[in-house]
């Protein structure tokens, strides 16, 4: 019999911030093909004898075959992304090549590190008064400055630390206030997790010293950071 | 001894799809304050004994009031919000009132509805070549048509049902494509879940009969539901 995929997310790094029925798909699974992000603690979470890949060595391609494969084998298979499947995490294409080979599937939503990153940093990606709208975008996919920087409220860049700079540049040459608060956070809601607060004109050097994975905010509800992530911290 | 307060995501309906950390600090709280889209398994699972409270009829000033004097009182204090308490969630108001009255707090996100209801209903929010930008908007805020009709990519709107009309005449107005896919799901991830998929011209009188909490969801990845979603229901 053909076995079942599930897409699951595995919340933004913290291994406790998976779903309940996320955890519960993995320790019940045959195989588990995850991301090099996630955390171990997950993966040890699949049953002993459950087959474990590493996907990172795969082109999109070739994951895709793969959880065809599996399932043709009669596995169960999760397949465990960091975030949110739907959200950068190109669940679509994996979902398309399970509908194309006849598998069938199920997707298990995560906690995507949008608001997850920033929340642990004390910085609410939305406030009353403040940004009662967010623009998420990717740092490795093309963007638009001039609609960036007319659009009002918090922006939010997946994997843009490497383009930092050219960020910055963009939407202050575009008419962005240098001055408007910025962040960047590393490593995210785990115990290495580092942010970094600049004003936009000068987050690129101040964060300089940073490694992916990082997510970059910009906008006014950076600035509520000075009061809440101090409070976080002792609530840690 | 003041008790603490932890701002729980519930996550988007479904009531597994709450963090495994968010539903051990329920189970292990002395009071659960809850919103009233939160499902009632969930608020079943605090301790027997815990105090629950209905926030419905409280303005948030007095949420936030309520927080603190049950802190105050020694009580563990899980404030249970839907989806994430940072996106449209008002957790920044209360993280900052219990900042100022000296009470310890975590913030422990949640699945938002951002990018699970449209999952939910065979929708990535993001896909590969369709869409690598996401801009949110809260249906009760002010909207700037000229800008959301030049933001590239995915469209999702909060709340945006009872205003749906003047929001997809608002984008058409200033130059989104009438035929633009759209689609609005009411009750998502839950049992109750109903979805309308039609071009951006129709999508409020194709959605006139769905009832709140639903989320619209426009641009071109709206369409890869006509694949998806099928599926989806197979495997549920």
């Amino acid at each position: 019999m053909t076995g079942r995929v599930w897409l699951v997310g595995a919340g933004p790094g913290d291994p406790e911030l998976i779903t309940v029925r996320g955890l519960d798909t993995l320790r019940r699974c045959d195989a588990v093909v995850y991301d090099r992000l996630v955390a171990s603690q997950l993966v040890d979470e699949a049953p002993a004898d459950a087959l474990r890949v590493d996907r990172e060595p795969l082109a999109q391609e070739e994951i895709n075959g793969l959880l065809v494969r599996l399932a043709r084998r009669g596995l169960d298979v999760v397949r465990l992304k960091g975030g949110d499947p739907f959200l950068f995490g190109r669940g679509g294409e994996e979902a398309l090549a399970l509908v194309e080979a006849g598998i069938a599937f199920e997707v298990v939503p995560g906690v995507s590190s949008l608001a997850a990153v920033p929340g642990a940093a004390g910085i609410p990606v939305t406030h009353r008064g403040v940004s009662s709208q967010v623009t998420i975008v990717n740092g490795h996919g093309p963007l638009d400055y001039a609609a960036l920087a007319a659009a009002p409220g918090t922006l939010v860049a997946f994997m843009g630390l490497g383009r930092l700079s050219e960020l910055s540049a963009g939407l202050i040459n575009h008419g962005r206030r240098a001055s408007t608060p910025a962040a960047v956070i590393a490593s995210g809601t785990l115990p290495a997790q580092r942010v970094v607060v600049a004003p936009l004109g000068g987050i690129a050097a101040a964060a300089a010293e940073l490694d992916p994975p990082a997510l970059v905010v910009i906008g006014d509800v950076v600035s509520l950071a000075a009061t809440l992530s101090g409070v976080l911290a002792v609530a840690a």
